[in-house]
C-alpha cells in the first residue's frame, strides 16, 4: 500500500506535490487497520485527579499568583491531552480535539491547543479540529486560515489537517473552506445530520419529499466529487450514529463522501449501527468516541481495574475494546 | 427614560439585580438616538497605512525577531480597533467585532481581542461578539462560557455582552446559550436569514408552505417571549437587509425579537430597506455596517477629503452619514 501511495496520489488534484487529506486518511486507516477516531474533550472536572493534584501542589509551592487555578487548568489539561495522544497514537488513525473546551480557557487555552495539535501531528496522528465554524466570503477564509494547515504544519496558527464546518449559511459560505482545503491537502467535515435529539428540529424538515439534511448531503457529495482523490473527496460529512437508518441512506446517497460518525458509545450507537458507514475495505468513514475513551477511568470495568492512578491503561483498554467492537460490527 | 430604568428593568426576569441585555441595549439606543451598529472587521491589508508603517518601523529598530511581521499585525490591528472604538463610542450604541479576523492571528490575536472588547466596554459600548458558534450540550455551554460575560466583565475570557449563534443543530443546541445569556444579563442573535446570496440554498427551502428560516424564526420568537424584559427578549435574530420583503415579514412574525440586520451599505441594503426592522420608538433592531465605516478612508468622498492620514475623521464622517441616512429611512 505504502509503495504505491506516491504514484497514486501525489499531484493528482493538487498543483503542488502534496498528498490530499483523503489520501492521507486512507493511508492511516490502512496502517492502523481501524476507523476508530478518538475525540479529545478535556472537561476539566473529569480529568484524572492525580494530574490535577500534582499541578495544584506545584502552583501552591512555586507561585502565589491570584490566578493560579487558571494555570492549574491549563497545565493539567495540556498534560492530560498529550499523554492521551501518546497512548492512542499507535492505535488509531486520527484524533478530534473539541475546540470549545480549549476556547473556554481563554487565549492560554488556545495557545495550549496549538501545542496539543502539534504534539498529535508529531505522533503521526491526523488532527481534525472540531470547531464547527461557518461564515461568509472573506470571513470564512479567515477561519480557514486559522485552522486548515493540511500538509504544512506552519500553514495555520492551529495546524489541523481537517476542520468541521456548519452549512446553514449556504454554498457560498462553504466555498472558501473548500478552496483552502484543496490548496493545502486539508479536509472538511460538513455537519449534515448530527447525533443530538434536537437535530430533528431543522435538519429533518421535509421539502418536496426530501429532508433538509438530504439537501445538504447532495451539496456535500457534489463538492466531494469535485475534489476527488482516490475513492473519496476532501469534503466529508458529519452523520450521527444515533439514527442507523438515516446513516445507511446517507452513505448510499454520498458514495464519494468521507463520513465522520459521532454518537457511538456514550450516545447509544452500536458497532452494528455505525459500520454501514465504511466501505468493503474498511475505508470511507471514521467513528468517533470521546468521553468513553478520555474518561475510561471513571466507568466500569476500567474504574475498578485501573482507576484514576492508572488512567492511561484505562484509555488504552477502552480504545482497544472500541477497535475490537468496530471490527465485530464490520464482520 | 433613564430615571425609570432601574424601576422598570432590574430584577424582573433575573434572580440577581442585573439588568438584561435587551434593557441595556434599549438604554444605549435611547442615549445615542440611533440603531446604527459598527462592525469591527480589521482586515489587515485595508488598515490605514500610517498605523502599519509606524509599527513596522518600531519593529525594525527595536527587535530583530523572525516573526516581527506577526507583531506588526497584532499591534497595528489593536491600535486601529481601539482608535476606531474611541471615535464611534459617543455616536452608536454597540460594536460587533468579527471574531474570525482576530482568530486568524492566532492566540495573540485572541488576547488582543480581549483587550479590544474590554476597551469597548470601558467606553460604554455594548459588545456583540460575531463568532457564529454552535454545538450541543456541554460543548455549547463551553462556548457560552467563552463569550458571554453579560453585565460582569470578568465572567468570561472574552467578555462580550452578546454572541451570534448558528441554529443548524436545533433547539437543544441553543438552550445552553439561552440559559447562560439569561443568567448573566447577556444576549444572543441567532442566524435566521443571512444576507449572502447562498443563504437561499438551505434557509429558503419551503416545507409545508413555510421556509426553513420561518421555522427558525418561530423558535427564536418563542425563546424571546420566554426571556422577555420590556418589549423584547434576550434571544435576537440575524436577518439580512438584502431581502427587504423577507425582513418586513420576519419583523412581523417576531414581534418580541431583537433584530441584528447586516447587509446595509456595502452589501446593497438601503435605509428604507432596513428601517422596517425597528419599531415606532426606533427600538428593536440594530443595523450593521462594517467595511464602509472601518475603511471609509478608502472610498469617496472620504478618500479625497481625509485619506489614510486622517482616517479617524473619515470614520467619524461615515458613521454620522450612516446615522443621518437611517434617520431619513425612519422618517
Amino acid at each position: 500500500m505504502l509503495a504505491s501511495f506516491d504514484a497514486r496520489h501525489r499531484s493528482r488534484q493538487n498543483p503542488t506535490t502534496m498528498p490530499s487529506y483523503s489520501a492521507r486518511l486512507a493511508e492511516r486507516i490502512s496502517q492502523t487497520n481501524t476507523c476508530a477516531l478518538v475525540g479529545i474533550d478535556p472537561r476539566f472536572e473529569m480529568l484524572p485527579e492525580p494530574i490535577v493534584a500534582a499541578w495544584r501542589e506545584k502552583e501552591a509551592t512555586a507561585n502565589k499568583q491570584s490566578n493560579s487555578e487558571h494555570y492549574v487548568q491549563i497545565n493539567a489539561t495540556e498534560e492530560f491531552c498529550c499523554r492521551l495522544i501518546d497512548v492512542v497514537a499507535p492505535l488509531v488513525p486520527a484524533v478530534k480535539p473539541q475546540v470549545a473546551f480549549f476556547e473556554q480557557l481563554g487565549p492560554d487555552g488556545l495557545s495550549m491547543l496549538q501545542r496539543v495539535i502539534r504534539h498529535a501531528r508529531n505522533q503521526g496522528l491526523i488532527v481534525i479540529a472540531d470547531a464547527k465554524r461557518g461564515d461568509i466570503g472573506s470571513t470564512a477564509t479567515a477561519y480557514a486560515n486559522s485552522w486548515l494547515a493540511g500538509e504544512d504544519p506552519d500553514a495555520a496558527p492551529w495546524p489541523a489537517d481537517c476542520l468541521t464546518v456548519n452549512p446553514y449559511l449556504g454554498g457560498d459560505s462553504l466555498a472558501p473552506f473548500v478552496k483552502a482545503a484543496s490548496d493545502r491537502g486539508a479536509g472538511l467535515y460538513v455537519l449534515v445530520r448530527t447525533s443530538n435529539p434536537g437535530a430533528a428540529d431543522f435538519q429533518d424538515r421535509k421539502t418536496e419529499g426530501q429532508t433538509l439534511f438530504n439537501g445538504v448531503a447532495a451539496m456535500v457529495e457534489r463538492l466531494s466529487v469535485e475534489t476527488l482523490d482516490g475513492d473519496y473527496g476532501q469534503v466529508g460529512a458529519v452523520v450521527g450514529a444515533t439514527w442507523p437508518q438515516e446513516l445507511k441512506e446517507l452513505r448510499a446517497a454520498m458514495p464519494h463522501t468521507l463520513l465522520l460518525v459521532p454518537g457511538y458509545g456514550s450516545q447509544g450507537g452500536t458497532a452494528k449501527d455505525v459500520m454501514s458507514a465504511t466501505d468493503a475495505n474498511g475505508q470511507g468513514a471514521i467513528i468517533n468516541s470521546s468521553r468513553a475513551i478520555n474518561f475510561a477511568h471513571l466507568r466500569e470495568p476500567y474504574a475498578r481495574e485501573f482507576g484514576a492512578a492508572r488512567w492511561e491503561e484505562a484509555v488504552e483498554a477502552a480504545t482497544k475494546a472500541m477497535i475490537a467492537d468496530l471490527a465485530t460490527g464490520a464482520a
